[in-house]
């Protein structure tokens, strides 16, 4: 490391403390960097900036958001009568990604977890509430994650909105789709049994 | 990614075609800049962005560095009697995490290569000769690779070479250390063969 100036060891330091990336990786990219053209790796280094700056939370969801909307509640082809509640953005992209929903979304922003000192007041749980005050949600479909903590926290919504009139439903749980039941962990095997559904 | 705003999009594509990251590492990364305090993630941006613009090659030997010279060439304490020729700059960063030479380097910028149309000219070989000209140079090691082109490239100098009254030395070729004979390729062997020592 010593062998390169000082400028490139500043770039492999701060690239190395990315996650997925050591010195090795970093060392690499800093390489192809300094090989590139000046206005490509501007380009990268002004884009970093730019989100740094620009990103915010959606008001309504807390999505990540260039606006005061993110770009799904500003989707007026998205049904507005239901909302996934999740724990965190990246859960939301990972849902998009399936294709498979086409409401609205609620990022919690986290999860109800007592040993690290989150408590409910912590999370975007008041605003879920004013949305649902504001009207025209007929469904809450709660997608934390089967975790004791996301369990926790749905089980906390559900007891805070069961009384308001509107459809709670629960992400299913069980076997991963191509999963093996041999492999699967007790916990998983009793969810999956006790989510048992009649074949239709 | 259309979940993403347009900011973060452009973040993890950019980020997405360094080498050895996908769109999926890359997306980690941006999710973890997002989450990241303001003045960290401008550090890395404006570290990226001064490493291009100060970054320039030594003027002596080619290797990068942040001045005229290279910290390698700066160094009082580094032999200059000895120049360890080789391809490009991250072979010296190879050599010197082996801690292993103490003289000083010439980074040809490449080999010689026909196909792709790369001469002799194209290489830092003409400041090589007039390093040898000012004098005080008793050995020149060529550290190219034991490739097809790196050997002609090689034996490009040893003829231009020779004839100077210096030493001319070639880095040993053959099994890796750890490595084993009866993995290794047959052009790997015969060189190993080919440049057997006597027991000492």
């Amino acid at each position: 490391m010593k062998a390169f100036p000082s400028s490139v060891r500043t770039v492999i330091r701060l690239l190395g403390s990315l996650p997925g990336l050591g010195e090795k990786s970093a060392t690499r990219i800093a390489m192809y960097l300094i090989q590139k053209p000046e206005k490509e790796v501007l380009a990268l280094a002004e884009a970093i900036i730019k989100m740094k700056k620009s990103v915010t939370l959606c008001k309504e969801c807390f999505h990540l958001a260039d606006d005061d909307l993110c770009a799904i509640c500003q989707d007026p082809k998205r049904r507005s009568d239901q909302i996934c509640v999740v724990e965190t953005t990246t859960d939301v992209i990972a849902i998009e990604q399936s294709g498979i929903y086409g409401g609205r979304y609620h990022v919690l922003g986290g999860v109800i977890n007592p040993l690290e000192n989150v408590g409910p007041e912590r999370l975007n749980i008041e605003p879920l509430l004013k949305r649902i005050e504001r009207g025209g949600v007929e469904e809450i479909i709660i997608a934390t994650n089967p975790t004791s903590q996301g369990e926790a926290t749905a089980r906390y919504l559900y007891d805070l909105l069961k009384d308001r009139g509107i459809k709670l439903t629960r992400i299913g749980v069980g076997i991963p789709a191509g999963g093996d039941i041999k492999y699967a962990d007790p916990l998983t095997l009793k969810q999956a049994i006790e989510s048992r559904r009649v074949f239709q």
